[in-house]
């Protein structure tokens, strides 16, 4: 169309918002609120959104352009206005939002530990796709927990006990269940503004005044780069800054699995261990990093320190491990599981890796052991398959460990024949054994955002206490 | 899905190619058969094509697999196998496809000349959009003719005179119509790779031998920009060379409408008074230097300047003249039109645009006068709009002619008033008149392509002829 027949038209039209994000040119507030309404309210085609998503991955957002995406997608749906709770127990709302690992269970003490402590944790979760696992799926472990609240119940389990845990309603962000189904079939799921947009409109979507992210880098981290996470860290603080929450996001280590359980019941029984004051050191710490940040953000903890303090206070005392207790009960699931771990389901076999030669533990490829977790019927290779709630693997051995010949690396836990030797063939190779011991990665490598000044120097008061 | 399950994947999955060309990495042969089939089949959704071809806007494509694009797109349809008409009637099967601008018009002299020289000329091709115009809307003109051929008819036709000209078939490339189809909504149109395997495809289904290529530039062309149009050309004759036809390519300025005539009879009666041996200086050019490389690429002539004789000897006998009446006459349209063109439609009213000073034409905005042609009927601005076959403009006057304060600078051909005056506004301000008359602009900017060596040496001479 000539340039000079532009100014005819009356009114907006898919085509030249796609040609005007090929071409690099920043797009209205107006524009992205075109597209997105025209996503939830299907007047635009699928191809066209198509077209358009891969011209954002090839271009890129502004900050204007990635806060006014996020608020449309927040507002194609329904926002919860958890306000008015304030009265029956006050509190800011908080919550921390992963961008997935292996092994990576830390929503499951952290809601208990941060409600224990005052605060309200409204968290809405997903499911484990591929080789990374699911905070709904370790739920649903459970027996009987239900994530298919509706919102009114969410919101009551909230109001009664502090934290909540389900999965996506349909009403919250439906324009991004549009766009994230589109961006799974046209391989634009990898930009990260898309992924940006895609978080944060359904963390804004909880009514939260606050938001933890945990940004996971290395090998079993979607983002394998540290540059790619602080950028992904760098958009998701700049779009909550812009929409007024406070958001922090910590750059952690995911080149080893968190903690020693892969797999949905395993994972639950290393968080009751955690919230007993047990469970493996690297998964105890960096939960009890990521709380004290959520404690600081929601004002309950003048710094990092007094965060990590009434963390650790939780714990000890057992509040943490009964506020656990009281959401499964509401949500209907057996809370005796918290003192008796053995009602959770278990696999029927078991098998282990053992080391070929003395030595230490010189890398544990995250990546092949979350695969190797699928592939015994852990996890789902797609979205459609069924999960086997028992089944997964435990580490005995973490990077850095000191190993002897033929002692145990870890045990596979199975009930399903049909991909078991495929599974034990991927876990012999995960484990690199060396003579020497490799330095021990920090397990949180950066933090990015709120408030810029105070999260550097806490990052650096961190560091030294590790020397 | 991680790197180490992909070789367990059976089937190439449309997915997987959008990632890899979205990454920037070279596909294969069977990678591009798989898109091409899928698209031809059906197999393949919109939303994924179109998200792997605003891939392709992005990465481009290398030229191994732009011959494997335009050779599966080729060989989605049916192909003309020409070889048989060898014997009742020898030579080469030669094209030329011009890449559109406004008074545009050599297809209709071409075809006849190159004819009579002892060429066949089997000709397929387009209709106008927005500024430019399209032969088969101007053959359409002509009463009865008909553009409608059967590839059986197309044949005879061309096999009884030596050249013929329709429209594309269903037949021909269908992965072509179904993928251009959604270019045209999802912002793709522009990418010269696209480009490249579309006209390349179509052209090669033709089963020609050799193929000129009119690559336009300037203001009134699709490539505004001549390093876009010489991209294009290169993209063009390396594609044509790998499928093994002779390719040339002349890089010709469209910064001002190609003779005096726009619109479609006009242009039919301009062809006709060239091959008459008059009409404007620059289409009669042009058309020589076309025609000439055809003969060439065609072995009928050793060099250009041998082309340019065997066309001008043709002009002059009156056999390309003859020949158009025959082609006419095989495709059921009125061949009395070539001695009597007043039979041609013409519109009911006239109103010309004066110059309101004197002085020199300075520049004329060739692309505002398409689209002043198209608002009075002439054209279409969507697919679906109808054309008036009678309306147009000529110009009286074109860059570098003096011109008299009150002397006329175009006339207005037209039928429909509903936005006459919207054209007659458009019109007025189509020209620039200055105190100095401007250096032309010569009409063959570039060769490039087969041979080489030859090609660049023609361009030399033909320079310093011009001098």
């Amino acid at each position: 169309m000539p340039a000079i027949l532009v100014g005819k038209i009356e009114t907006m039209r898919a085509i030249d918002i796609i040609r005007k994000k090929r071409d690099g040119r920043e797009l209205s507030r107006e524009e992205i609120n075109f597209v997105v309404q025209g996503t939830s309210r299907d007047t635009i085609p699928d191809y066209q959104l198509a077209a358009w998503l891969m011209a954002v991955v090839w271009r890129g957002m502004s900050g204007a352009e990635l806060a006014a995406m996020t608020e449309a997608m927040l507002h194609s749906g329904e926002v919860l206005d958890l306000s008015t709770l304030g009265a029956s127990m006050p509190g800011a709302n908080v919550d921390k939002h992963s961008t997935g690992g292996v092994g990576d269970k830390t929503s499951l003490i952290l809601a208990p530990v941060v409600a224990a402590g005052g605060l309200r944790v409204p968290m809405i979760s997903g499911r484990g796709l591929g080789h990374t696992g699911g905070t709904l799926d370790k739920l649903e472990s459970i027996p009987g927990f239900n994530v298919n609240l509706s919102l009114v119940e969410f919101r009551q389990v909230l109001e009664t006990c502090g934290c909540a845990m389900i999965g996506a309603t349909p009403e919250i962000a439906p324009a991004d269940k549009r766009l994230y189904a589109l961006r799974d079939v046209t391989a634009t799921v990898e930009s990260p503004y898309l992924i940006c947009a895609s978080i944060m409109s359904k963390k804004m979507a909880e009514g939260i005044d606050a938001l933890v992210l945990d940004v996971k880098t290395g090998d079993g981290a979607f983002m394998k780069r540290q540059e790619d996470a602080e950028h992904l860290a760098e958009l998701m603080v700049a779009t909550g800054e812009r929409m007024g929450i406070k958001v922090v996001a910590l750059i952690t280590d995911m080149d080893q699995p968190l903690g020693c359980a892969i797999g949905n019941a395993l994972e639950v029984e290393e968080c009751v261990e955690v919230l007993h004051g047990r469970g493996p050191e690297d998964l105890r710490e960096l939960s009890m990093e990521l709380a004290a940040w959520m404690f600081l953000l929601g004002g309950r903890a003048g710094n990092v320190d007094e965060g990590r303090e009434i963390a650790a206070r939780m714990i000890a005392s057992g509040a943490a491990r009964e506020k656990f207790g009281e959401m499964i009960r509401l949500q209907r699931g057996d809370a005796c599981i918290v003192d008796d771990p053995a009602r959770l389901p278990h696999a029927r076999r078991l098998e282990t890796v053992t080391a070929e030669r003395a030595g230490y533990v010189t890398r544990i490829r995250c990546e092949q052991i979350g695969v190797a977790s699928m592939t015994l019927g852990g996890g789902r290779e797609k979205k459609e398959d069924a999960i086997d709630s028992g089944a997964g693997i435990v580490l005995a051995k973490k990077v850095a460990d000191a190993v002897k010949a033929g002692e145990t690396l870890c045990t596979a836990h199975f009930n399903r024949d049909e991909r078991h030797a495929e599974a034990m063939e991927l876990l012999r190779g995960c484990f690199e054994i060396g003579a020497e011991a490799p330095a021990r990665n920090p397990l949180v490598r950066k933090v990015i955002g709120w408030p810029r000044g105070a999260a550097a120097e806490e990052l650096a008061t961190n560091a030294e206490a590790r020397q």
